[in-house]
């Protein structure tokens, strides 16, 4: 097979708002070869992210995406993995590159599964898809009261595990932070399964992190997400080796292979989360799996979209029977929902699989896409770079 | 004062080449703020890192950079460090964000030095600028012959230090290589300091870079050059560990100050070189020189546009006498030396400085900018969201 043609889709909610919610808008990528057709998303952004595709080379290591893609064999993981190295040497200096091939990387692996006839994970060398625990992603309240309630309704929607993040925690005193763990704990039960996002609110700023802790370990949460900015691993560790039973949990940010293994290696995390749509794709997160597996941590995907990413962000620890805890979008916006026709849902025991189908298993709804695109256009020096395609059908 | 305004001007050579030669464009900042008006430039990639500028928001995490820079107070260097936090926080999830602050960044210092009537490199704590001698970035020849031809041309324009780069390097057997750094060494004669390049040909594999370190001892060459990818820090780390005199260097490609320190601190490298148009502008680039200095390692500018982008990049080690390399584009298109009214020439001894002049002394040429800009418009929605702004003038 031959690349023959990659073309992106900007989609969005009439309205985005700044709420700490990934759901909002995406970026579909509809890559052609050889008679079939496979998709995946880039997270997030989607303008910057069509300009790297299309822009102007400005020298030999700052070429723009398509010249490394566009006409490239298809036949093998091999292949995939010699189109993601020219990527990253060709378009070396333009940053935005890895977020904008992370979501070409899932529709070629999606294209090679349908070609093969065989699930993503089989390609990739797992022999099972293994079910995962999906936990809740939800906002801390603007109080305590509130937090508890928001982990009542998770519960009684069936979750086990649910990850509250962001809202006020490291904006007033620790004291302050201590009353929502322990309102996210009492309203779970003491077996559920609690985690903390903060989202990167302590910048460089160990000590004050630190602070928390003895509350997060007295709620006994899992783990502690992000508590520093994503490059930040000297405060990871600083930090990680003053944490009990808590853990640190990081990498979404993490934009190629590299620096979620310095996270492992340098940060002390016990969790590492990987967002395919940007660190290049489903090929470098399975070998960020891989090393988890070798330094026994726990690998987890960030998805925070739809059910198109989550796929393709289960594939990668799909076949690791021990790593069994994912995020699941628990309440994505309609655009969401209403891309896929299938969606990947808990079965009778609240977990969910990466599906036992060809490629990444998941339908796109064309109606859904062409309801929810923004028609956008690039033009340099007169030449239109791109225009918005119509999704065929 | 307050910022007004940020424009940003694509400028680009008619032809623009897949040479390893990054003065073929350029993305220039003029930003206006209480009656002053700063410059910078974004390196590379000027599309991406206009669309990062005005993008729509995905989400709170994922804001155009526009947003956290308009209407901002500018009165003090911590407001600038203010601001880039901001951009850090409310931009973490677009990628090219820190290209695109890089130039508004430089732009703010350049302001704020017009404002006070002060250099940036005195706001930046320095109390003299010191001089750097210059090193001419060459590209290695198709033979050691053409190589040796290139290296007497430098020597004979008066350069006492050249950086032979890219090329053939890498891709043939060692012994071809050791060639060309035996042919650079008798046409640089012994006192020429002799730097050489690899631009990440090796990408992750530390025996094939650590198969050249013989012929780079032979040869005497100073530093060899980013031998693996910007996040490589382990395979870094690594064949420091094998290196004798010859030290390695890297950092051109950090977007933040954390991934420079990281190469000196896990990766082993002996001359950190920063882009001030990559990493965020002129306050990370100087936290980097700072780390630098407290590890004994070299501080280097990495520097391949015009001489707006060299003042800005000479500013963050400006006051440090020890460190006396610095990159100095040798052989820049027309659009690049057109660019700015004034140059920093070499002085009678071959030696430049940044400028003892308000903000980055630099005076940008507006006849050239109109007459190498770009028209560009990015239209989503039916909005037009960027469409190239006039030169004033």
């Amino acid at each position: 097979m031959q690349i023959e043609s990659v073309d992106f889709f900007y989609l969005s909610m009439p309205e985005v708002t700044l709420e700490a919610d990934g759901s909002q808008d995406a970026l579909l990528v509809r890559v052609a070869a050889g008679g079939h057709v496979g998709f995946g998303e880039c997270e997030a952004a989607p303008l910057p992210s069509i300009a790297a595709f299309v822009c102007p080379p400005s020298h030999g290591a700052c070429q723009p995406v398509s010249a490394s893609v566009l006409g490239r064999a298809l036949n093998s993981p091999a292949d995939i993995a010699a189109i993601a190295a020219d990527v990253a040497y060709n378009s070396m200096d333009v940053l935005q590159a890895a977020h904008t091939f992370s979501g070409i990387e899932m529709a070629l692996w999606d294209i090679l599964g349908k070609a093969l006839g065989e699930p993503v994970w089989k390609l990739l060398g797992y022999r099972a898809s293994h079910a995962k625990t999906p936990y809740a992603s939800l906002l801390f309240g603007d109080d305590a009261q509130q937090t508890m309630l928001r982990a009542r309704d998770a519960k009684a929607r069936g979750f086990k595990a649910a990850k509250f993040g962001w809202g006020p925690i490291g904006r007033g005193t620790p004291q302050q932070d201590a009353e929502h763990f322990m309102a996210a704990r009492e309203a779970l039960g003491h077996d559920g399964i609690l985690l903390v996002d903060v989202g990167q609110i302590f910048g460089e700023d160990v000590a004050r992190a630190a602070a928390r802790l003895p509350a997060l370990e007295a709620a006994g949460v899992v783990w502690l997400e992000e508590p520093f900015h994503a490059s930040a691993l000297q405060e990871y560790g600083a930090l990680a080796r003053q944490c009990g039973k808590v853990r640190l949990a990081g990498g979404e940010g993490a934009h190629n292979a590299s620096m979620a293994r310095h996270l492992i290696d340098y940060g002390g995390i016990g969790f590492v989360q990987i967002d395919c749509g940007r660190i290049g794709g489903i090929g470098p997160a399975k070998q960020v799996a891989d090393h988890a597996v070798a330094k026994g941590i726990t690998y987890v995907n960030h998805t925070f979209t739809w059910h198109l990413a989550l796929s393709a962000s289960l594939q990668p620890f799909a076949g690791l029977a021990d790593h069994t805890i994912c995020e699941y979008p628990a309440a994505p916006k309609e655009l969401a929902v209403a891309l896929t026709r299938n969606h990947l849902l808990p079965d009778r025991h609240g977990a969910v699989c990466a599906p036992d189908a060809p490629g990444l298993g998941i339908e796109i709804d064309g109606d859904a896409v062409r309801r929810y695109q923004l028609d956008t256009e690039l033009r340099v020096a007169g030449r239109i770079l791109y225009r918005s395609p119509k999704f065929p059908g």
